[in-house]
């Protein structure tokens, strides 16, 4: 059983990013950005209603402080500093869900803040020391300080696969800048293997043990509608809605 | 019975701005700024965990997007869009309060926004749009649309005297870029008098009609602490805490 | 003789706006975005480069700052302060053309405050405090106070023609946050009349007097590129480069 | 002979750092602050226009993009970003030293880009490559690829002496995040030996070799005015203005 998690709402002001009206309908959950990388506080509240309407949890999509580079930009913070810029962004994103009558569904973070976790602890327990206020549970990576701190720290933690992106043979994921367009059933195969066998084949072709608690699409991907599409219908009654 | 309010945690990163430490002692309620014209999400926790402390009730300091100019700006936006930035702050001390065990206390729109909401209705049906998520009090002035809106709403309306700053013949605040210093004990006594007459003497020399179910003490006029002293000893028995 | 100008750069981060490869071998002179209602260090750099490339001058397009409204948002800002604003804008693009070996060729203001100088006085001061610094066109539109304060303050006018943008009776340019594709060569008809006779047809049906130093093209008309190719391909001998 | 320079122009907004006014007529060139880390479009202009008044030569000082960090954040940029990053901002100042007549005196990175400088030389080259455009010359620290690589690049290299800073036994410096009162006559007397001996005990009592082209005073050290008037006086015949 896997759920599927896409990146929503990452417009800010006039500009536009991703298809959210055509990927809402496809998945199970939305990370919804705050406004620290992506989105403002009207694209938000979009968000959130478009969420509620289709009946998708909405959780928080937080970021290190980069709107301009889009939460790519690795930075310095401390522990404590991160821990107040999370806390700031997903009681943010609560005052919306709040507005709406929606619960707070989970914490994923955003970018350069989810690679910084996957490998400096400080990192991960500022991100664990936020979710202690909102109790929520954490979307991560296993094979990374994700799954060994967050349990730890006594989190829920749902570890992702991702459609659209490639394994090294070392297991990690190798992320772009910008995404690239995949061959849906290649993908919606990948998806189906993750979570039936927890194995994905590396861009060297060695085997990569993965674990599939929820598939991650990136609204991004120029054919992320036809992915969603296609690993949906794959997942059949592996989805958790 | 009368409080005093207070606005707090304006510092922004290594900025300071008023003598918060000086001042949480002195107050009944805090207007904490929510970061978009003064604070970020480290002044946000600090100034939290501050008011807690004290055991003074933490309320939101809402205003137009406009760090540089100290949200006293007057702009163009839409009711719905003003919601959305309304919501986005107050969500966000909301995380900070949910933090430390603490209620959000009311609201207290800032700068621009509070003088645009006492003349135009959108701008304090947007307000009242944004409490409506949130059930808390609104501050305002009376004379003006806070208090013919709040209510009519379904809103508590805590109507504000203004220890230090002066009011014109017509009634109306007049309200200065930076503040000037003040007499403690004639801004006292002249608190006193709102309290029981409800009335204060206009720079004009009128009796204009006020009333004082908080008293305002701003942060940054130079002898605060002094002020709110007075005011907070001068008070007596009519002090809500 | 008419220039085709253009608003260009209005990219921000990782967010698109309009196509800037395909328009700027139309275009005459560029408008470029300076950071504050759109574009960044980057996009500046690249949007110089391209008008290099390509022979276009390239002038400064300063804004209110006011990224998340894209400088569509009207605000209060005294004269001077301004006038500060546009000089670091402009100074900021200097910058880039000095690193190109290319000079500044204009200046056009952005959005609200380009509809602002139309009416206030104060504004237009302010663009013309600024314009003194740099010694080089303003561009605008007659019945307008560009018209009558850029020449009094001893600035040369340039005054544009909207390819795209209807007229309402009074002569006013009808500005929709959203703009809407036009008929190609429609739309290079009325131009072609507008540099001919001076004169356009307003929403209305009466006759308006226009009078086209330049013709601007938006670049977010979701048909800009067939636009502004019917419109320079119809100016022939008119268009001047 | 050495200069005194001083970081000047760090207030935004309403917020104040630093005693620009008493500074100012006692050194010898300013590092001004160009809205990166600190500053905005007005502190800019009224900064330059009191460097003007008071016959001091202006320099910019660009920050990596941070405000509320002030510029103190380490963050992960290329060496074509932070090139465009820097010329945008020295660009800007650029623009207020026209307005005023003057001419870009230096350029001095500020905090996180300057101590990133000194050992990654990708840093140090995009700070060249800004510096190819502007032609002027480029302050930093011996022992650092600052000596290495500036002169390498063909820009002329000023070695500071930070007059209120302690050096390590290794011979870098002590940057702490508040600075702290500084007895003025033991640091004026430090200063004459870096320039006279080009040498500064540490910390742990070594001698480390220093070269003073130019005394650093810091404007946020609380004392900073003593300071300056104590190097000044002490500099005597060695003070290059």
């Amino acid at each position: 059983m896997a759920s599927i998690n896409c990146d929503m709402g990452e417009a800010y002001g006039l500009y536009r990013m991703g298809d959210d009206e055509g990927l809402m309908p496809l998945i199970s959950i939305a990370n919804v950005a705050c406004g620290f990388h992506a989105s403002d506080f009207n694209h938000m509240r979009e968000t959130v209603r478009l969420a509620k309407r289709l009946g998708v949890g909405a959780g928080a999509h937080p970021s290190l402080p980069d709107l301009q580079g889009f939460g790519r930009r690795e930075m310095a913070i401390s522990r404590e500093e991160l821990t107040n810029c999370i806390i700031y962004q997903v009681g943010a994103l609560k005052g919306f869900l709040e507005a709406e009558g929606m619960r707070l569904n989970h914490i994923k973070p955003h970018g350069s803040l989810y690679a910084m976790a996957a490998r400096q602890a400080e990192i991960a327990h500022a991100i664990c020391d936020a979710a202690d206020v909102f109790k929520v549970p954490l979307l991560g990576m296993i094979g990374t300080l994700h799954e060994r701190i967050y349990p730890e720290r006594g989190h829920e933690f749902v570890s992702e696969f991702y459609a659209d992106l490639d394994y090294s043979d070392d297991g990690t994921l190798i992320v772009t800048r910008k995404h690239d367009e995949r061959d849906p059933s290649e993908a919606a195969a990948r998806c189906l293997r993750a979570i039936r066998e927890g194995k994905v084949r590396s861009v060297g072709g060695k085997e990569i043990a993965v674990r599939a608690d929820s598939i991650c699409v990136h609204s991004d991907t120029p054919n992320a509608v036809a992915i969603a599409t296609a690993v949906r219908e794959a997942l059949g009654d592996h989805l958790r809605n």
